[in-house]
């Protein structure tokens, strides 16, 4: 059998390391197809001239796009059996991925546990993003359920990771050089700075898209994620499951409105897809202000966000009485990002 | 509160400068976007070397491009709260635009009118497009309707503008070096030169494209035009207004065929969106010859251009007796562009 | 009359060379269109390291995007009046196209037969891609079934080219540099080198892309193919078709699943577009291993396969018993591609 079945819960071992295939240099043509795509405008990833007078070489891909194109690679390897996407923890953007670099995946399983059902397991694993001089530029962890092949085979030793609920500030790794003591708040859109930003605080983004099939398969594409459900109509009965990643990117850029100086993404605590999206959805976002942190960086403070995705309902309803998501809400994901003092 | 509510008509004073947010940096991945989205093909903004063979250092990114890349900035400070778009005037190219480049905005009110209903109001501004060496690359006048945000709001001394109804000839500036004595034929698509069109010549385009929802979204996300009419299918009970730009963009490209000699657009002497456009419907276009002028530049001749978006009926046909743009109409706009000899 | 009508089979001479319009220059733009637009992922079209560590400069641009945009530009001269793409055959790929160089297009007539009931005839040409410093990056030969403009022209004296049925492994042109010996099987994607495939063995590629009428629109005008059907929805009574080529970069792009090492298209022996296909099929793919041959180059080796694309049906399945292709079938592609030994 030539192509590739994808590995089924019998087939990973703790410690196991697996090197993703299809290396990809990113170009201009990468940043101007995700500005396409999504409402992004944080300055930062817009202009060379706002990147340099932050003290970055040129302007970054954005965060979200290089997180992209690294978790595309490790889904032939990690989810295409996967049940559901189940959890995010300890993600940290380490250096910034710049138009010519060259980008590769790497994944290390740090945890296993088969389901009393004996049909399932949760695989976890720390992905790791190496650029072509093999230095890490972003890593994160991410538990997947996987199904079983052989459902005869026997269940690993249960390990569980000790992941951070959430990652402390001095976790946070802010590029070298970066400087906002001389950030243009006119040009990056919004007056708000750090100071102006109160832990607890909501924020509407007001803004909605609704969501395309061509749309999100083109970005889905560009990451070279190849899972079935994003690309083929007949897979499944509800329809054509839009890749969870279209919808953090798609939310995030709406959050540009209130959230125009919360420039780079540096943290991701976590993150729950609650709800699968499809085309037709019109997507919201809401944001609220979980925390906020002094960095050693001059003039650059860090903020810890609630983004909320939603296809409808009201903002900041977030889950029920029971404690579940409400039926409206599509993502909840808690990352820390770098504004201007 | 965070978000920005746009302005109102009382938020504008005569003389007032907005200078507007996010600077973009435009590489080859905006101009391969470009010619995805619009069946764009004029020869100039295509090959370096028949760029370089017209004594340019360098292909250019389409005028209508770095048109809307400097439209798209101004349209959280102008037009956020817009009940309609009204016209253009006195637009110019200075300088072409190139991969590279860095492009901002910055708009000057240069008129104000209350209208009779006390609800409303028309705010005249001259936008100018400026690059990373703060050279003005375009500028252009636009007048919205903006609605009053406080109706008990004094109304502002009535200002119009002295604007020109059509630029002259000698208004128009030719890029530096450009020269049109070798130019190639062949190469271009089409034998016809300056001196075979005739004022009053009208040309029927002939080609159609029906517009889909995904296409105009990234367009107009590309420039990073926020206006929510455009993503959001439950804004409007009519659907998703499509942003007059892509049909300007949609029915310049359709006009190659006829007029693929017409390669700089150099002037923008006035426009009128007539009729909403939505996805399904099929544009097609037409041209007429309005005028004709010799340029300083070897080789160069100036050619105004009459150029109509239609959605059906008849081609040549524009306005009906009571003088109102039929039903048909999209687009009705008055260029200048550069010809070889 | 200033559009271009196109050609009739009339207007047609044996050995009449045609120049075509608009040469293009690309970039990272274009291939990054290329990636979302298709689920592509051969890494040596997508990594500059991939690529150097095989002996060339750096990643080249997908040989089918080559292919696009040198076809593109055929299309206003060879098959504006076209009824029917027939064939391809003596398909070359000699050199690699780079981000940077600029394509342009010229045909050769090399056949013309009349057809019995006089309203139409096919015409033969060999098109040629030349880049920046004239080399041919590309050759193949088409013939299409052309409409008679006047039915009262004489018939030309029939001229049927002498076309290989197939190209011969030494009619292969290899890229110069091309080395295979250091080939790394994890970031290809796949373990299975040149020695696993066997002649006869046939390839189920699994996944399956429902199409967009985006899509196929933004990559048919990102090759500046100006076929009205293409774009036009009120065209065709039978809707918007879909560029053959869509077809072939799509059945492709999937065939890596199985194939991920059959790296270089290097040659075309033929094609057919069995059936049109539209918006909302959903295309899957399957291959053939035809052939096999040494090459002269550093560990690689020639693979010769077919590629059929299907809107479904059974893999495997061709032609009924009456030799006709099935229903379901949309394309029948013989190519010869490079792979590691």
């Amino acid at each position: 059998m030539k192509t590739n079945p994808g590995r089924y819960f019998e087939d990973y071992q703790l410690g196991q390391v697996i090197d993703h295939a299809v290396p990809r240099t990113v170009s201009g043509g990468e940043r101007a197809l995700y500005h396409a795509l999504y409402p992004a405008r944080h300055a930062l990833y817009s202009s060379d001239q706002f990147a340099q007078a932050s003290g970055l070489p040129a302007s970054p891909i954005d965060d979200l796009a290089a997180f992209h194109v690294v978790f595309g690679k490790t889904v032939p390897d990690v989810s295409l059996n996967a049940v559901a996407n189940l959890g995010y923890a300890e993600g940290r953007w380490l250096k910034p991925v710049y138009p010519g670099d060259t980008l590769r995946s790497s994944s290390e399983v740090i945890g296993l546990k088969q389901n009393s059902n004996g049909k399932t397991g949760v695989v976890y694993v720390r992905t790791r993003g190496l650029n072509q001089r093999d230095e890490t530029v972003l890593e994160y962890c991410r538990w997947v359920m996987v199904r079983k092949g052989n459902l005869d085979a026997p269940a690993p030793q249960t390990t569980l990771p000790d992941l951070k609920k959430v990652l402390a500030p001095e976790d946070l790794v802010i590029p070298e050089g970066l400087d906002f003591t001389n950030y243009d708040f006119t040009l990056s859109g919004e007056p708000h700075r750090w100071g102006d930003y109160e832990i607890g605080e909501q924020i509407d983004h007001v803004d909605g898209v609704t969501i395309e099939e061509a749309e999100h398969m083109m970005a889905t594409r560009l990451w070279q994620n190849t899972a079935k459900v994003h690309f083929d109509l007949t897979f499944r009965p509800d329809g054509r499951l839009i890749y969870g990643g279209h919808v953090i990117s798609m939310a995030r850029a709406l959050s540009f409105n209130g959230l125009a100086n919360a420039q780079m993404i540096v943290g991701l605590n976590g993150g729950a897809h609650a709800n699968p999206c499809f085309a037709g959805n019109t997507v919201k976002a809401w944001s609220e202000v979980l925390d906020k942190a002094e960095t050693s960086a001059p003039g650059v403070g860090a903020i810890r966000l609630r983004l909320v995705a939603t296809k409808g309902g009201q903002p900041f309803a977030l889950k029920g009485e029971d404690g579940k998501y409400g039926p409206d809400v599509l993502l909840d994901l808690d990352y820390w990002a770098l504004m201007p003092l």
